[in-house]
């Protein structure tokens, strides 16, 4: 079996060497901080991730919680954990001090994410619990704040995301659910909700719903959304008449319980607490939008990492064959697998990928922390926009590539990785969610394309373009960079170029055609993103080299991977932007339907 | 649920309208057949699929086989299965009249498996039979034949390929089970294998194991290893020491045991018939490689298939949000989400997949029949040649793109796709292990580059160039293919180029460098190859037309799925052609190894 599912080399690289996190305590909102916390909170991260998630990996996959007579129990495992977590602080790092928090930065719990999630990422509760609480804490009534906070970030209750109806799932404008309003001021509630992740539980002794329901009279669509706080149970120990009504069996993820719920479904009698004002529910949840999906992000980067992690280590002991170029030479041992040339490149496929979406997060993570409290009104609202413009890739590129990337490491263990004696084939499973939750890559795509792309009249993308030179400026200054820098520069220029293009059949007004292949941009888009992440790493990589750093392997082995992104990832933008440039319209619905 | 997992239509369309099998029964192996047998055929085995397989598709995966006190026992409607499919004559159909065939050409008996396997993959059963079945029949002594083919064809006696062991997966030459001659002219056989589909169960009376082993004595590697016959229970009914010592859980095709099989582990008693001559087991094995090949390929495109038939069923259904030009157009209904473009992609996507990989394979299957059976040597020469050719493609594009093109299915469900309430979760883990059975795909591409592309002096090159010649050829007399005929074209040169470019390599000696990348050759060459099956298909379509046939919608959305591979699929070959002709090394090992 496996026994790594990170680096923390890699982790102090990308955090301290390359995006340079600890800059960030020249901002007085973080100003407490240096690097011996941060330290802290990864190591505290790490030792739970050790301790009390990945030696429960498969036990969690091979046990999933059953719903039973209204109950749903889940693996024992999972309450000692929400206790350590909840104990630890790590739930409410990132939320101010007024909130229960320390303020450290979203990227160290980013960080902290990855680590977790790659541990075991069918524990993945803490990140609900934080996503509800922080609801709260942003837009709630101090008395909400009082009730609720802290037993959420303290690991005892466990939030929850109410969104999506069986008649509505990526369409938020048609939820039905209602809430009446009642003499106290609180609301009665009445619908259903599907995909409730830990929506029921027994680890922890509450369940916070953040619940999203239209308001008697309120107008149609997304202007019509209000969100609640609607509790498993009431303040007083009262049952707040919410129904497991269903559990769904999953493919993965299976430590999770996806729960059916009905609210007011046996008496009528479900109350909830307006979150805010009344009609700006969806307006919320969209403010909190960037940190879900980020999150969404660092899961995919998670698992993928894991089933890197375990298929390097397979590479480097199971011996097979001989190589290439001595097939016949059978008086020879056989060889450790990973020097076949296709194991290898499978495995710096898998390296590229986890270590460039990695890189992408945690920078998109830092320019949330600046969008949130950089002490620069300029460099602030700069931040905001590159957030703005980067989520939507550093959500879908892990995941996209994250589930190619684990099947390249079921095939680096040939046989071995269909069967459940390798760990492969559970991560293999796991991970086919991510392109799906929080916004499915369709949907991420239109979002890139038909929104963030145009943003602020196009000084979005001016400030990418800023950034993505400053790295090719620097790389261009090291001749073995040099060609790398040329190349990056030749693809960004490529993409603006059907940028134009599209933005063209935009200024037409035929938006069905202007965002038909958004998921294709989405990819041409993330490669290049991905590949300055690389550049940029190499860079450090190279400085550090010159300068004689010790750990020269860690920093060669940066480089090398750099250039297989370059090599074998970037050149798949020229089919894409074929594509993109390309006029045959082929999936719009016509009068002429074609029949399939 | 889903209803259909594969169109008659189009298995009709490519049987006859394309591939024109009714022109085999002018060659005398043939000439008792007419579209008349073939149409009894297929009819036959799709009563069985609808009927025997597609209904327990759910419940066969829900209830794998598991070991207990040494014997398996399997879901009792895979003996129900084997029963009706034995009695119908399906399993030796293509075998010659002396074994107890019908000589059906192998095109009939490859669209049979893809139809059953289409039903219900998790009773992967027959093929297994047939094969061992025909190694006995192609190979065997009277004695075996009369002793081991009726039973096993019949679908009484269960057949199995016993190849891999734990040291030696998918190398071969480094088997060492042994077998010691006895005074009788049989073989006292020791050893254990591993990952043997179908190897014990309790559907079927007997086991009949076509097993690998090296005669004491024998030569190193794989000149010296022997193939034999051996059977759970020997003819006068004794147990023949075979013990099942553990079965793997898999991630899917959960139907079929996959075993470890210890022989002679108890009581050193296991007994053994050498099939053929000593020492040639490996030649016999890659005797029958292609059609276990053509096998896999189909068990690929059969799964792919009935992902596709499902999302498809649902992306019609399913409404959701409103078209992307009248987003917000609230009073109006949501719509089906087929009519997303985003959707309607990936559904095309599959199609292309399915029935471009069909395509391949039974055209393959065509060459096959030509290659065993054509009166004229010349034509069966160049068919055998096209067969060793086209092989490798068949077996790996339909079980690659299967794996995409299924996550594309669970993609096009959304949330429920990652649930078992829907059957696209099965298919995503039935689909993984196609990739690797009998020969990965590094392995086929390692075949396809360094032996198929050279072989003959480069005359199979020239074959298929001429075969995808004349499709163009056909295709630019019409105006509407014009466009596509020259895509072909240039994409041809293309991957001439690039194969003049490998085998410049291979000249210098440097076999290492000349086959690191030929799996991403192997993705070029796949996408030409459907490409031209594509236009193939497109060209008959638009004679059809032109005729004015009824059937317009089939055979326009034929046209319409040719054109999405062209702007799809075939622009991928872009970015592989220019990493293949890049000359920098990442993946060999050298002296200076990259630390990972």
């Amino acid at each position: 079996m496996a026994t790594k599912f990170f680096s923390k080399r890699n982790v102090n690289f990308l955090l301290y060497e390359v995006h340079e996190v600890e800059t960030l305590v020249q901002h007085s909102y973080f100003a407490d901080h240096n690097r011996e916390t941060f330290d802290m909170t990864i190591d505290a991260a790490t030792q739970i991730a050790e301790n009390l998630m990945f030696p429960f990996v498969k036990d969690v996959d091979k046990n999933q919680p059953e719903l039973h007579d209204g109950k749903v129990k889940v693996h024992p495992s999972i309450k000692n954990y929400l206790k350590a977590v909840g104990e630890s602080g790590i739930i409410g790092a990132d939320f101010d001090y007024e909130n229960g928090g320390a303020q450290i930065p979203f990227t160290i719990t980013s960080a902290v994410g990855y680590i977790l999630m790659s541990a075991n990422n069918g524990m993945m509760y803490i990140g609900l619990t934080a996503g509800g609480a922080r609801l709260i804490a942003n837009f709630g009534s101090d008395e909400l704040k009082k009730n609720y906070i802290e037993n959420m970030i303290s690991g005892k209750w466990q939030g929850t995301m109410c969104l999506t109806e069986p008649q509505a799932g990526s369409s938020l404008s048609d939820i039905t659910s209602s809430a009446e309003p009642l003499e106290d001021g609180t609301y009665k509630i009445r619908g259903q909700k599907v995909f409730i992740s830990a929506g029921d539980h027994d680890a922890t002794d509450n369940i916070i719903h953040l619940f999203l329901a239209r308001i008697k009279g309120a107008p149609k669509g997304t202007k019509g959304i209000s969100l609640f706080v609607v509790p498993k149970y009431r303040l007083d120990g009262t049952d707040n008449d919410i129904t497991s009504m269903g559990i769904y069996h999953k493919l993965g993820q299976k430590g999770v319980p996806a729960m059916h719920l009905g609210f007011g479904d046996r008496n009528d009698d479900c109350i909830g607490y307006l979150l805010g004002e009344p009609h700006k529910g969806l307006n919320y949840m969209f403010q909190m939008m960037n940190e879900a999906r980020i999150g969404v992000g660092l899961t995919g980067v998670s698992i993928t990492s894991a089933a890197y992690y375990a298929a390097l280590e397979y590479a480097k002991e199971r011996p097979q064959s001989r190589r290439l170029n001595a097939k016949t030479a059978l008086d020879m041992p056989q060889v450790p697998i990973i020097q076949h040339p296709d194991v290898k490149r499978m495995l710096l496929f898998q390296k590229s990928v986890v270590e460039g979406g990695l890189s992408l997060l945690l920078e998109t993570a830092k320019y949330f922390d600046l969008s949130e409290a950089s002490d620069d009104p300029e460099e602030k609202e700069n931040a905001h926009l590159l957030v703005e413009l980067l989520t939507p890739i550093a959500k879908t590129f892990p995941c996209e590539y994250g589930v190619k990337s684990i099947s390249d490491a079921v095939q680096c263990f040939g046989g071995y990785g269909f069967t459940e004696d390798f760990p492969v084939e559970q991560y293999y499973r796991d991970v086919r969610i991510t392109p799906i939750y929080e916004g499915t890559t369709g949907i991420q795509s239109q979002d890139l394309l038909g929104r963030k792309v145009m943003m602020a009249g196009g000084k979005t993308m001016k400030l990418l373009a800023q950034e993505v030179g400053k790295t090719i400026k620097a790389a261009s200054e090291h001749s073995e960079l040099k060609k790398y820098a040329t190349l990056l520069t030749e693809s960004s220029k490529q993409l603006q170029e059907v940028t134009m293009h599209l933005l063209g059949i935009a200024g037409t007004g035929d938006i069905e055609r202007f965002l038909a292949d958004a998921t294709l941009y989405m990819e041409l888009f993330s490669l290049n993103v991905v590949a300055w992440q690389w550049l940029k790493q190499a860079d450090v990589a190279q400085q550090k080299l010159l300068i004689g750093a010790d750990d020269s392997d860690f920093y060669e082995s940066k480089i090398h991977t750099m250039k297989y992104f370059f090599h074998y990832e970037l050149p798949k933008t020229q089919g894409l932007a074929t594509r993109l440039m390309d006029t045959e319209v082929l999936t719009i619905m016509t009068d002429k339907e074609v029949v399939m």
